[in-house]
């Protein structure tokens, strides 16, 4: 039997331009900071923007954007607070502090709860932070969100790109759009993840060099947008339609 | 109803002495490369050692050991092969290169089925490779494994202690004994998650510079015992009963 609540979620994303998934195949290799920086970059250059963390393991984007205290409001369904220009949702405002040890079944419960409640509204771009690797959350807003793309971040290391390997394997298998690849945190100028992107038909979009001032800009978002990693960001929001 | 599998785990390794968990907040904090380490370290102790690899999203030990074509033998349940002195699982031998795209319960039921057939015998020591977070492996484990162990690793980065909080958190609610935390890639002389650390009253065993040596390592063991991570885990094994 199909959820009632799956048939409202399309209606509740219809106004949504693009939806991104910001991904990877493993954990540690910077997507949570590219998810916020490229949001950031897109309320930057002037377009509606929503942030939704689905990192519902490790949700982190609320630190790097130093966001407390913060609230959805409830108006027929839960709308987003604002904070630095952007609409934000996580899975922090139900869970606080507290580890949230949700099985499966029930990840899959709470997202397509707050799919179906969340109010987003009009928006250019929704910035999806995406848990790492191939999970239960994957899996289902593949199937719930007609129109989503991914944006896959990987680091140099052979053991960060063969989970790409993987996930773009499943990605291409159900037909799903995708923009392209970051290499980040980079110390070298070798060229192989560049080689083995093409490879795979993807498009190699960045790379992004090691930084390792980046950790003092967790929660000061105009410290943020000072970065290497932020700067490589705008080059590719700049192209964005 | 009680999986009738899983009487039968706690059957299969009550001859192991120590079930350690190596487990991390979040991804990309270099778990695997210290589970792998710690295998090596306890093997070359002159110690009975198995090395579990269950981080089903994105399984890497086989990487850094460079293992291929390995299987393990079906006699009366599954035999582990033996490779680089140490008894090898991992959830590679059945979904190979695959991505494989497990439900939560999927997974569930893959790990009730590789800990009820795999035939460890008698072991000193038996090293999990957890995925990182809380995730069902993590529960599941917790739940059907009498005597397991944590050994929590993470980075200097605010973002990865904050996991650890987390995940700490839980295991001291479950009672569930927690070795202590290594700090991995460390890249100056701050004192700040040695101070976390004990604050959370857990030991903190090791500080592991930042190696960028390290992925030259990657496939290879008797590279990788030469490494700053290797000797320091070697000290930590010196003092394991």
């Amino acid at each position: 039997m199909v959820d009632p609540r799956e048939s409202i979620i399309n209606e509740r994303l219809k106004n949504i331009r693009r939806i991104i998934a910001v991904s990877s195949g493993k954990g540690g290799v910077g997507k949570s900071l590219v998810a916020s920086t490229l949001a950031l970059a897109l309320v930057e250059k002037g377009c509606s923007v929503g942030l939704f963390d689905l990192d519902f393991t490790s949700p982190s984007t609320h630190i790097i954007l130093g966001i407390e205290g913060l609230q959805p409001k409830e108006d027929k369904g839960l709308v987003p607070p604002v904070v630095h220009g952007l609409k934000y949702m996580s899975i922090i405002y139900f869970s606080g502090e507290r580890p949230a040890p949700l099985r499966g079944a029930d990840v899959s419960n709470a997202l397509i709860e707050l799919l179906s409640i969340t109010r987003w509204e009009k928006l250019d771009y929704l910035v999806l932070d995406m848990p790492p690797g191939i999970s239960d959350v994957t899996l289902d807003l593949i199937r719930l969100i007609r129109n989503i793309e991914f944006l896959i971040i990987t680091t140099p290391s052979q053991l960060a790109f063969e989970t790409v390997r993987k996930l773009t394997s499943l990605l291409k298998e159900l037909k799903i759009p995708i923009i392209g690849v970051i290499e980040n945190m980079k110390m070298d100028k070798s060229k192989a993840i560049r080689e083995e992107t093409r490879k795979l038909g993807l498009a190699y979009l960045s790379a992004v060099a090691y930084d390792t001032k980046i950790e003092e800009t967790i929660g000061n978002v105009s410290k943020l947008a000072d970065t290497t990693l932020a700067n490589e960001i705008k080059k590719i929001t700049a192209d964005m339609q």
